[in-house]
This record gives structure tokens, sequence and C-alpha cells, in this order.
């Protein structure tokens, strides 16, 4: 089945392993006339890079974006756009070890299971470069955002347990320390805890949250195709995510009707708001007009170079070390991910919402 | 957009409105040769079916589910199932007030922001009653499931923070209470703090988990159809819930990539096992052979007897007392839903993974 | 496989035998506000109901359209619209014989094939009734060109090698003669030749055309969702169509690049124009603003009542006659058919285009 | 709308424009376990290769194919294979003439009017060389195909109304011609009327025939994927199809039904089997194990060098006389595309068929 597609307007297409020769993704179903150059797509590309703190993979991965296809004299022609990046990286070191046996945490034996065999080196496609076509699909689709106004942005809510405190919230913070949290003060506190992690040969993970704003009502369809159901879908697809939740969340079972229903209000030209959000932006699957706002939980880095216990190919219990270059915990790369994520399905959104209505139909044909 | 249609190979359409003359579902792509009656429907929409304990509404609704179609001499055909369930209590009572304003917690406003208008009767197609259609489809799959041995149940976990544990855990006991919880303990203080938050016309949310035994390891595919994300946006389209997790969920983020990962080991046979299971039965988005649990937080019910703030149509404020039969918490009535929709998710994954292989190919055709 | 869906932004999903309860079909993704009533579909079925003149088979029945869903004080509100038409003149017949051999030019092996069994009841899922839920779908589609001004119509260009001659067209003609033949002359000499194959116990085939007039230049997609690649799988997907040729279609072959180009020209305020439509309003897969005009090559009805050879179930060959109420020629009733599909594709190219430019996108959300 | 992917299961998704900077496909959902080597795509490819014959153009485009991802070890892996051809002969001339006006029979006013500008390259997205990427994709789908015994040809049928004799038909001729035509007395005689028609400056169409052997009784859905109607669509999304007839085609029209149905018969082992082929081996959509056999009718090329009649962007009437290397016909060329449509077609029908009956699920899985 094919299963590196998304979207259903817009749609990537995403391809490439780890230690292939490249990695890429096709935009297509992307409107005309959007300026895009290599420039916007790099920008985005850069906050995933590796190397970039201590916290992150050694590993020198370039990552420079091309596109191939589907801009021209700067704008987007509405026919597909293909970027690939380059595999600079790849040392041609002996994967046979890591041929022979399962590593913990990760999907090789699954993908033994379901295909027969699998492409070892570095995770061939369940590798995290997977998500390099996923964020230069972002980075298209974020253009689309800004010209309609709509501004979104993800950081750091925990790592480790430390959690950035709501009383601290810095926005501007958000790119002026390596874990991507908007409040100095727990980012130092969690490196300290990441160092220390590090020292044990163990990994930590964490919450990404984020945040949309300036969504015009309306978008999301109901049932299947609700809002925060394709953002779900959207945001679990990402590798290493185990928990999704938007406004309250888990916090809303525990709550009382009285308290989670937000209260409608009048604003500006009675212009109709709430007056609180704990649903998130989202009432039955579809925009509301205010922020939206979603947490996604991130696994602990599954390599680690303590030692596990695992079998290998024959089924026999071994114990391994497994070596490389890994980061110590994944939440601050994969960050932009999710904000790639959330940008394709709010243009995607945005897009299938243009046909609801009949007048609107008429304002584009008549 | 069309968004009432759900899956990839098996596919389910649903249709109507909570007060229309009848509601339903198509699903097509079900494989020929599989016994189903209404008998079988009915099984799985009386286990949603209102009326049945003082915690789910008075409303009187029947639910009789016809077949109409992809049904021969008590096996399926291959072509599309056609169930119907006609609407019986249709109250022909006045809606005018409901027309002019916008329930807190509900799709009235978006709705109308979306269509530039709506069926405001009884919520139309936002209604409980949309999820009809989906319980008849997981009914369908559930016998497919059945035909290759695997086992699906979800309960209730938790009710307004009363939470069954697992060491009372009772598979039996999920059926012997109106809450579906497999702990008759905490069955019965939920039930208790539910009285008393009916006689504060308030309401309460909980947490659904869903177990799925003996899925065959190989299930799902990766990058964007990954099985957890699958059924995120399966178990997210379902309309009060707020977050899903798979595995220890949330919990990961705060746990350690030495306790979270699970280690292999060897079974009979030299059958590939986990020793652990904190990711929930799926690696890289493929199942691993263990059992697939997740878990769903349902917000409190959105109806209340108590006054609220809110607008009207004219943007007006006002204060509104939501009159009508209610449940207290639908929690209980959404766990065949969360049930279902799992269950429609994994049979559609069995069939897409059937051209996972040549050699599974050639078995067919050679 | 879900074969029963359709569409990309409008989809409609058709359901039921010939033989079942009734037979139906979802219209998802329609815009809201568009008037419709029972009425609108059921002047549409009424042109292919059977029993209007001695060229269509005697079986009577009425398909008298019921809409369950979608639609509110006589507007559509942009939710699933389901209509239904019971089957009343279900004979209880003995079809045992039937079941146990192959009609030729039938889908019984085919389907047997397929599926391991079938419903063999009047065609089960093959049989012309499934058409019902096309033209159903096509009634509400054309409710939307209506709205864009865009004029639909199909006829009979030919019915056993008789054509109706360019020179004698009339529009008005068309619904003058039970062929629906544009031409009165045609008309009648065809149903001499038909009386005479009757009496043969033989059949007839023809060949359907279809003009759409006042389609904005710019719809389609490039590459695999051509227009006219839709309107190909569209038509190719009723079931007698053999062949599906646009504009010159198969003359083309044999014409030279200097009379098959067609020429720009300027209009009234400089609007671009072709002197010529050799292409049949579609280049390079998009619509270019001349009439869209296509043909369809329909075979003549498989059910005719002398014998023929055959081999039953059990591989044995045996000689047929078979019995029952048949069209000596299905082309009358299949123009409607034709006419359904293509307004289901041109509204749906309609949706899809909406999105193809950002200057669209913002002047619907700026 | 992302109208550049195609397939159910087995999708590819094409990019890239004619002086790009490169062109490809991405094949998604390909089983895992198949050989396949850049010489099984280079094979495919080099029989639409430019520059082979004086009837072709004498653009240098030497179309090496490069895979970059979803092989390894010379087998397919399940995960998406990306192929990649530059654009080496981009001649960088100035296209400022081009970009201004609209060329009759090409597709550049249509680009204009959906999108609101084009890349007016050689024709950018709409040119010939669109179509490598889905060669690339056939020459994949060819090889799951060969795994199963299926075989499958096309060849041209008729240039420039020269028509292959049916009796001296030679499969070994196909490739021993420049036409590739299966009749060495029409190629050679097709050959000389393209030389004159190329002295005049014009250009000639024709017809494609391809045979499809040993596809297994029941590939094809009923209703709208009807197996013909996705080859239907495939065919006709080619570029300059006009014309698409499956069997008798057209002339089934004017057929008897005592003629048109094909007799079932009884072969060794009982095997079903039919005494003629009318029908082109499909009946009600689904395949029933005789070869099929389809036509498409291929227009002129559009490309010439003739004096014409056009407008340009300002909306004013010119004569052009366009310059460039074309090919006199284009039908030679485009064999192979249909013969790579229509592999994609049956391979992704392959796949689709496999959840078709219960016991083969269970075949898989138990």
């Amino acid at each position: 089945m094919a299963g590196s597609i998304f979207g259903n307007i817009l749609k990537i297409s995403t391809w490439g392993e780890s230690h292939g020769k490249a990695i890429g993704v096709i935009i297509d179903g992307c409107p005309a006339g959007i300026e895009l150059t290599e420039g916007h797509i790099q920008q985005w590309l850069d906050r995933r890079k590796p190397g970039q703190s201590k916290f992150t993979t050694k590993r020198k991965e370039e990552d420079q974006a091309e596109i191939l296809s589907g801009v021209f004299e700067g704008k987007t022609t509405g026919t597909p756009i293909s970027v690939i990046v380059h595999n600079t990286d790849q040392r041609s070191r002996d994967y046979s070890e890591i041929a022979s046996y399962y590593r913990p945490g990760h999907a090789d034996y699954t993908f033994d299971a379901k295909y027969g065999f699998r492409d070892y080196r570095g995770g061939g496609r369940s590798s995290g470069r997977e998500t390099i076509g996923r964020v230069a699909g972002g980075a298209v689709a974020a253009q689309i955002l800004k010209r309609v106004g709509i501004d979104l942005y993800a950081y750091t809510k925990e790592i480790a347990a430390i959690t950035a405190d709501p009383r601290r919230f810095s926005r501007k913070a958000i790119m002026e320390n390596p874990l991507y949290m908007p409040d100095m003060e727990a980012a130092s506190e969690a490196q300290k805890v990441l160092e220390q992690r590090m020292g044990e040969l163990d990994s930590a993970g964490g919450i990404i949250e984020c945040v949309i704003r300036n969504v015009p009502a309306g978008l999301g369809d109901p049932v299947f195709e609700k809002l925060d159901a394709r953002l779900a879908a959207a945001v679990f697809s990402i590798g290493a995510v185990k928990g999704f939740e938007i406004g309250d969340g888990f916090q809303a079972a525990r709550s009382r009707g009285s308290e989670n229903n937000d209260s409608f209000c009048s604003g500006a030209d009675r212009k109709i708001q709430k007056r609180s959000n704990h649903a998130g932006g989202i009432l039955g699957g579809i925009s509301d007009g205010s922020d939206i706002i979603f947490r996604a939980a991130v696994k602990p880095t599954a390599s680690i170079s303590s030692p596990q216990q695992t079998v290998n190919r024959a089924g026999e219990e071994i114990e391994v070390v497994i070596k490389g270059r890994h980061d110590p915990v994944i939440v601050p790369r994969a960050v932009v991910v999710v904000e790639a994520m959330a940008a394709l399905v709010i243009a995607d959104a945005l897009l299938m919402n243009m046909g609801a209505r009949m007048d609107w139909v008429e304002k584009i044909y008549r």
C-alpha cells in the first residue's frame, strides 16, 4: 500500500532512505502564484539539521534543498514541486552487525515481519531522515498560510519532565536556546538534566506544543475529516510520537461540562468569540476562530549506548551495545517536523473548504 | 469536501442527521464470503443504544438495523453493504429557540461558519447519532477480524477521575455494569459520582481503553499510513475525543530510553516476542505482534441543564438553559464506537498489507 | 476494493442489487445552499425508467426517489445526501436455472471468478439498475452546474447504424421521440429497424453523444486528472460502454496536424476563442471554453431471447434460452446515465479547480 | 488539485517540466522482493527516446534513469522507488516569442486560463517529456506482471490511415521497424506517407493497439473501478489521445447481440473459456481470462512548421510559424507509454483484487 502520500488536495509524497543516494518530496496540488525559493525551504530544513548543539547527533548532514520542478520565475506554477536533498554523510561503514539483530524500540523487526527483509543501513526508510520531505513540504504549506494571515509556531513544552512555565512564556525565547523552549529558565534546567542523561548513556523524551493563530472559522469537515482528526493523524505519523491531545486534552476527561464548555461572547463588530479555549480552537471537527493548540508526546530516543537485550534474526537472545552518533533527545529536532505537519494540514483544509458553500463557488466562477 | 468516507480498501461512507428520516452507512470493499446477518450488527448497535440505564439519555431510540444490499444467502458478496436505521423518536417539538443561538461546546457555531446555515434539529449531522453508521461498519469489520483470530475489546478506563484498578481488571465485568468498566468496585464508585453530578445539573468525561489481541506482526505502513496514525485519526474523528495515546503514551515522554525500550526475546519455536509492551504493540507504525493498547480521552457532555452564557445568531450575548434529555456522561456509549473504529482500522490494514510482499502476490495468483 | 465510490471532492457512493430491497446513493461533498427536492431527482430518474415505450423492458419499475439526509428546508446542507429507491417489482420467481449457468455477454462468470459466488437474481450488482444511484447523483450535480450557467445534454447519435443527421439536428426533438434522437426522421427509421430486430429475437447497440456548453476555461488538471481522462473513466464505468472519444476522436487519428489544430481567434472583448473545435473543448486535459463534445459506443443488449451456447457452473457446455423482459436496445435509457456521469465529472472539476490559484484562495479568505 | 498521482494501491507520482532540471517519478506501494535494476527501467525508456529514426525529433535526450530509493541489494523493499532523469538537452534559447502567444493544438492557453501564467519553456508540464515518469513506472509494474506470468505488448496499428494487416501480423516485426508496426509492409508504406507529410511541413496521427495475455479472471471491480474504465482513464491521460475502445469498440455499436455476445465453452480441464472475444477480455468490468485488447486514437502532432493563425496573450490575432525540432508523428514513441499505463493498471488491479475473497485473506494470515 502506498503509505508515503499525505493530504487531500495539497498532497505530499515523500521518498528516500537514510543511507540511499538522496531523500525528497513531491508537493502536488499547491496553488499557482506563490513565491517560493530554495531559501524558504532551507530555512525550515536548517531547524531540523543535526550538529547544532551537543544535544543533537554529531553526524554532519548538510541537507541542502534543491527545487527540481514546479517553480518558474520564483513562483509556484500549480504543477508538482519536486524537492531533493542529497545524502552526503553516508559513512561507508560495516552494517553487517546491525543487519543481524533487532534493535529494541526500532522498526527493524516490524519491517522484516512485513516485507521479509529490510534496508538495514541506518534504519532505512524508518530513519528520522524521512522527515526531511515533510519539513520541505511544510515550508511550502507555510507560504500558503502566510498569504491568508495564518500564524503557526511550535516549541518544546517539556523535556525529561522539565516543563516550560506558562508564566515565563516568551515566543522570542524559542529560537534562543538549543531546545526550542519558550522559557529560558526551563531550557537551562532541561539542558542540565540532558547532560546527566548522556553521561548515563541514556535518553529522554518530551512534549511539543503547537499554536496556530488567525485560522478562519469553518475549516475542517464533519465526521472523518475533522480538523483535529487530521492533525492527530499528521502528528501521529511522526516516528516517535506516542500521544496527541488538543486543547485541554486528557485533562478534559477529568473536567465537568460546566467548566469545560467555552462560553461564546461578542467581540468587536459583534464578531463571535469564545471567553475561554478549553476546546483548543476546534468544535465538532471544525475550526472556531480561536487559536488551535495541540500537544504531542515524544518518546525517549530508542538508540542508546548502554547494553540491551534483544534477539538476532535467527531468534537467539543476545546482548547488544548500539554504536553510533545519536541524539540524547529528539524533541528539539522534532519541533519543526510537528510544525510542518500542522502547516500541511491547515493549508490542505483551506483548499478543501473552498467548495463548502455554493455562494463561494459562484464567487469564483460568475 | 467529502468528509464522511473512511478507509483505504475497506471503506465506510456514513450519512444521516439526528432528526432526519434515517441514518446509515455503506460498507464498500468488504471481502466476499463472510457470514453476516442483521443480528451481528444489532448486537453492536444495542451497546450504544440509549435508555439502558439512568446514566444514558431517556430518549427512546430503537435503532433497528436493516441490511439493504451486499449480503446474499447469509454471506457478504463483495459488493457494497448498505445498512439503514430509521429514526423513530424524532419528537416534533419546537426547535426555533435552539436555531437562534449557539450552544457552548457544540458545533452549532462552526457549522454556521462553514456552511452559512445548519440543520439545527438535535445537532443535525454533528449529533452523536452519526456514530450509528460507524458502529454498524465496525460490526462488519469485526466479522473479518474473527476469521483470522483477532480479538478486540474496549472498556471504560476512567470516569470523572475514578479509574479502574488494573489489579481488579476483569474482562467479564465489562458487560456487567452500565458503565462498561472492567472493575466492579470502580464502576460502583463512578456511578455514585455520576448521580451527584446529575444532581448538580452537570456532566463528566472519562477515558476509554482498547485492547487488540493476536494481531499479526507486519500490519500498517511506514510513514503516513502508520497503524497508530490510522488509529489516532479513526478515534479522534469521534465527536467528543480530545486526546489519544498508545502504549505508555504521554507517560513515555517522561520515561528514559532504557526504561521505555521493550527488549525482544525468544518465545516458543523461537517466535520473536517482547518482554514488555511500553510501545503498545506498534513499532515504526507497524504492528509487532504484541497486544495493541490505546486510550482515548472523552470530554464531559456539552449538553448540561445549568444556565450558560452564549450569543445568538445576531451576535447578542444571552443566557440559556438547554432543555432535553441528555447523557450525564457519554463515555459508556462511546466504548462501542471506539471499538468499531479500531475494528475498521485493523480490518483495513489486514487487506492493505496483502500486497506488501511479492511472494504473497504469487501465493494468490500462481 | 471499494469500487463503488466516484469523484474527488464531490463523491458519490452507490449501492444496491437488482433484486435486493432497495438501491441508492450517497452524494458527499456537495456545497451547501443548493436548492434540491425529490422532484429534481425524480425528473432525472424518470428518463431512465423502463416501460415508457415498446423499446424498453416491460418490467414495471416505479423508481421513486426519497431523500433521507443532507437537505434541510429545501437546501443542501453540505453533509451527505442519501437517496434511496425501493425495489418494488422484484418478481419472486425461480432463479435456480440462471444461477446454474453463465449468460453470454453478462458478468455472471466474472463475478463468480472474482468472488467465488454471486447474487444471481437479475444480475445482482451488475444489473442496469445499478445506474439509478448514478442518475440521482447526476441530478444533484446538475443543480450545481445550473448555478454557474453550465448547460449539458446528451442524446442518441446512432442506433443499429442509423445515424442522426447533423443537418437535421434539433435539440427539441430529443425529448419528442422514445429513442432520444435529435432527428425525428432518423428516430423513425431506427424504430423500424428495432422492431425488426425484436422480431428476430435479437438486439441492437448505438452511440450516445454529449454536449456541455459554457464550461469555463481552466477545468481539469494536467497529467492523470485530465478532464477528458475523467470523462472517459466516468463514461466507461457504465456497463455496456465499449468505446469513448472526444472531439474528432478516432477520426483525428486519420487527420493532419494542419487540419486538426484549432486556430485561436479573438472574440468579443478580445475573449480568446477557437475557430473550429476538433479538440472537443479540451486541450492538454484542461477545458478551453469551447463546447465539450464526446461520444460513447454502447454494445447491443446482451440479453436476447434466441438460443445461445454457454457452459454451466460445472463447466459443461449447454444451450440456453434466456427468458424475461429485456430492452432490445439500451441506448435510449443510457442517455441520461451518460449525462449524469458527465455532470458529476464537471461539477467535481469545478470544485477541484477552486484551489488552483493563490489569488482565488485569497478571494475567499481575505 | 493533485493531478499527478495515479493508482490505488500501486501509485505513481510524476513530476517535472520539459526544460526544468530533471523529470521523475515515485512508485509507491510496490510489493517487496521484486528484482529491479536501472537496466530494467532504461530498457523501457530507450523505447520512447527520440532521435532513433528520421520520424522522431532530432532533439538529443539521453534520458538516463537513476534509482534513488526503494531498492536494496537489487530488490524492491516495499518503500517508495524514486527514479530521476536529468534534463540534459535544455537549449538555452530565447523563449520570449513562444511565451507571448498560444500555439494551436497545445495546452498553452488552457494552462494560462487555469493558473494565470505558465512555464512556457518547451511546453513545461504539458510536454511529452512528462511521460518519462509513466514509462519508468510501467517498467516497474511490468516486473510485477512478469512474476505472475502476464504478458503485455503494444504496437502501432495504424499511421496516417495506413493500417497493419492482421493477416500479416508478426509480433517480432514490432521491434524491427521504427514505427513499431507488427506488419513490415504496412510499416514501409507508412514511412513513405510520413516522408511526404514531412515535406509538406505537416504531421500525422494514428492508432495504438495493446494486448494483455494470461490475465487471471477476476481482476477489476464492479461499478466505478471497472478494469476497462481504469484502462480508459489511464490511456486517456496520455497527452494526444482522443479515443479509446476495447474489444470490438465502436464497431460493437453497429453489431447485433447474437453476433457480439461471446459464447462460453469448456477448455482443457473444464476451464471456462470464450469461443470469440468481441468483449476484449473484460465482462462487467472484470477480466474474463481472455486476452485484453484495446486501442487508442492518437491525434496528429500539434507542432507543425507551416504557418498558423492564433492570438497572443493580449488577444490580438497573429500568424505564427513554430520553429524547433518536432516529431512528424508521435504514435511510435507513444506505444511504450500506452504499454506502461496498461502495465500500471493491471499490476494495481492484481493488488486490489487480493482482498476480494475472505478465503484469500485467510490464505495469507492463517
